[in-house]
């Protein structure tokens, strides 16, 4: 971390700085130039609060030099994590599709989409229980009755499931869910964050609606923080002023995400475009960047769904859409797959 | 409601919507084109979904005439709401300052600040007791102790006071505060607001880090769906590229609320610059525009506050900042007061 | 183009307007619902002004309906734009790289990396002769006799050449330049999009800083009204609040442009990243969805380069990405060439 | 400026940096860390290229400490820039309304409209000539002949006349006008400003619609640089995805600017809200904050404006808005009259 004082600050009060600093156990390094005055902090800066530093009277400006985030930093961890989801494994070089309906509507709906998707090739079941809506008169989700659906399917087609949670005490429904979801508009839950900590879940943190990347890796810290290291993280859009599409989906973050964190990152192209006809380009183009998997909105009757229908692909769609990954994975795996 | 047909539709598949529209209870008026038929959708269409209706494979467009809110909405409540909390008036024509610590820290810190912004002006306190924070390592505030620092402060000024929630779980613990906050983070978590809908407390609802007004009001409708009607909502600065402030305050928010609604809006000008010296200008800009209220940060010593202490005032600052936003609120009462 | 009047209007100014639209050549519809009635138009609605007819006091909301744009629009000219560039074919199937430094620097530089772009399968050589700088104090190009030198390195390898124009005063500097490129920063400098209308040149148009995509089309279409139709779309991110990445690269971009318009449509990974480490992965992205070409910034000696030295890849790191973008290329051939 | 070094970088190429910096005339201080080495640059830094600097393979990070904007800066010239504009002063204390329609359309209108609006306290008058369209199909000004109209306006009125440049081509015509403005999308045309720099016009320098505070004041430098000082900045609102408002109007730049800049920062409500019913509140905002004038449209028949109506004021609304701004003024006049 890098403090740079003001001109002419006061000897005394930047004692009284420094003197500080070494007490929160970091070595300070002193550059004075003929104007300015600036520090060097050594060690464990993660814990000295730069707001704190940068309110006091005689600083000009504080800058990170090395990040906030310590669980999920690649510098700490080198290797690719790779996750185990009840036999599906995703991260260095695993690579999974999540595929399923936005919302969980019917046993007949959910038997039909998960057979076809798994013959498709996807390794994963989602499908939304607890809709987080923005209207309070929209449809909510069919809630723990969804849940029971979703296991149904799992026990059909024996695909591990993926569902959102929006509320800490909901936890107990979620017993025999393999991976919990936390969607863009709790990303910065902290207290629902903390509590999926002390579980042993794969958790699923999508890209708040307008985060940062570094405020996402933030989010994983605080899950991983608690003793729960199973983190995907998923780049699903972020909002712009660009109207065509709902939002802009920043592929870029896939080979920076690769940069700073271990964690496997996946992509929706579904929620980020919000127009199936870009999820073919855009599923491919995640594959090609060298995303770790999907997560792809797929409705046995996109015409009837109850939410977010114009961004699902039939069955048949899905079917090719999976093809065309797949044959981009053929031609990048060696590219992104550490263990080749 | 304008539902804008594609070319060509098949007369089947339009018939078919008009006949399910109906079943939802609105008017549908149509108009054919040489191209393309619009229709109209005229009746109680806030419960109709809007991306359910867009992802028909017969629809181009769909576009809200009417808002979505209702129980927020000015159309159907005319009349300024005017909330009483505690004693203290804001909305109508009434101006409230809130103002107090980003964190409450100690009994004396929130004796001595209290008794300062009161002299000053300032009709309610403000104190973080739980924190959000970007980083797990950051400090999270006192929680339950300090609740209990604000209330002393309370008996001591008979002040009303305003702390922010962060888990529903907690509402036992707010049993006696006057304003329960949302933070930005929290403005979609909806499971809270579902909650809070439940309560009669005053509820202060923060826009989003990065949430159109449209966003803010339907999460107000979250808490009026519920039944709780006692709402003050609260611009805080939006997330832009500008750098040199810490979010962009968005000003024009308050005639265009006040438009839109008839819920108080107050303006937080020490969260939406990040800079204590911003403070005072913006203030005044926000009084000059209308705002109903204020929220100011104020510490009794910035340069040791734990956290947000480059956007603090001291308590003779806030005594100057509250003297010119009055001598504001003075010319241009007239102008924003409905009963004069 | 719908125009969704007020309710209560009166009859006359109603009236007014239907006649005032009519003289405009355009045909009304009207649709009269309880309390609001909605006019559509049909005809040529380019011509009319959405500002002009919505500032009008009976009018609530314009929405547009058709496009503003027309020689762009892929109604109106259904097949793929394809470009010639001195024998280099551009659109519709046909994929073309440009590469080259940022900067024109010397005429050795320019052989040595003109010989190895080309040998690793680059089809059109770039360098800036006139440079865009933020500050006035930083170097702003070699200007005439980077052009020189430009065309010194076309008659060395036969390669077509790119640079960009900022002054349409300079376009007899042009005359043997084959690709003039119009920077992000003069996306909307109109009247030199007019100057460039007027000549037969194919011009590079790059997205705005933070443009969207309308704006881009129209001002593809401030060219083609002038009788220019050579125009290559380029994106090459958008402004956004991360800033681990210089741009936010939009890759949605290229199919949703793809849908809206004939033109052909090439992305820059370089300026939209502004690391030299992510042009890799982000240009078989782009492969992937569909772009029709890449332009990537390629430094003999990237460490010495007079700007943007950070996105720069070597000519041996430039014959990896090209491989690779080949190999992406033979996958989706098939998918984005109409002709297959 | 400070340069972060990459840990273990080689030491012959930190010497080489260090060695090339000095070149470049500014002294280096070395804090050597643990881990990592800073390099303190203390000097002429302006000139130095932050993007070089950052590409060298040893550097992590470049953060500058002063502004690289020189002329404007308030570091180098304390007192508050005072612009005479035949006789009208602004800044410093001095106020001044600009008013008038967006487009001059008539004789009839502008003398109609100045004589109207110099009876209500504008000082100036503006009116569009040339006009920057989106569309190449809008109205795009009366161009020489609006010109003609607006001098035979301010013959009859004295106002000082303001209008926009879009081509230096044009600058003869521009020869009696008083104030030449530059629109948001020409603010980085650096070849325009370049022209300006060398006339000693008043130039009205409009934020860019995506711009960012240093930008504006970067290319107020490139006017500057070429001798020209006359420079006034216009905060005219920036591009967000809030759509209720046409731009967010950022406030909060008139007090940031007025510590960064001398020159005068004025406001134009008009243009950033898009919506002449929020004019009133945010011009009185704007002088709360401390702004030296505003830019209002004001147009004799607000619903035949041939562009941008929906946000003119009629003459008597303007009369109402001067009336209120100017009792504003008189409450905040002590406040930023450095004079007082």
């Amino acid at each position: 971390m890098i403090v740079v004082l003001k001109p002419q600050s006061e000897q005394s009060q930047v004692e009284n700085l420094i003197n500080w600093l070494k007490e929160q156990n970091v070595d300070v390094h002193i550059s004075e130039g003929h104007f300015q005055t600036v520090l060097g902090l050594i060690g464990d800066t993660a814990k000295i609060d730069d707001d704190l530093v940068a309110s006091l009277e005689i600083v000009e400006t504080v800058k990170r030099v090395s990040e906030p985030f310590k669980s999920a930093n690649r510098k700490f961890h080198p290797d690719d994590s790779i996750i185990d989801i009840s036999g599906v494994k995703i991260g260095g070089g695993n690579f999974a599709i999540i595929a399923g309906p936005c919302s969980v509507e019917s046993e007949a709906q959910m038997i039909e989409v998960s057979t076809k998707v798994k013959a498709a090739g996807a390794k994963l079941l989602r499908g939304g229980a607890f809709k987080p809506r923005t209207s309070p008169y929209d449809f909510q989700g069919l809630k723990a009755e969804g849940i029971e659906l979703l296991l149904e399917a799992k026990k059909v087609t024996g695909m591990p499931i993926v569902t959102e949670i929006m509320n800490a005490n909901h936890l107990p429904l979620f017993e025999h869910v393999d991976v919990i979801q936390v969607g863009a508009r709790n990303m910065q839950n902290f207290e629902l964050l903390k509590e999926l900590g002390k579980t042993n879940k794969t958790i699923l943190l999508k890209r708040g609606l307008a985060s940062t990347l570094k405020e996402m890796l933030m989010s994983a810290e605080y899950i991983m923080a608690g003793g729960n290291e199973n983190v995907i993280l998923c780049e699903r859009g972020i909002r712009t002023y660009e109207t065509y599409t709902r939002n802009t989906l920043d592929l870029s973050a896939v080979p920076m995400l690769r940069e700073l964190t271990h964690l496997p990152i996946i992509v929706d192209p579904s929620h980020a475009t919000g127009l199936s006809r870009l999820v073919k380009p855009m599923a491919m183009a995640a594959a090609a960047c060298g995303a770790d998997g999907l997560m792809i909105e797929v409705h046995n009757n996109p015409k009837a769904a109850l939410c977010d229908g114009a961004q699902s692909l039939t069955p048949e769609q899905f079917a090719d859409v999976a093809k065309r990954v797949e044959a981009i994975r053929e031609v990048v795996k060696a590219e992104y797959d550490p263990t080749f």
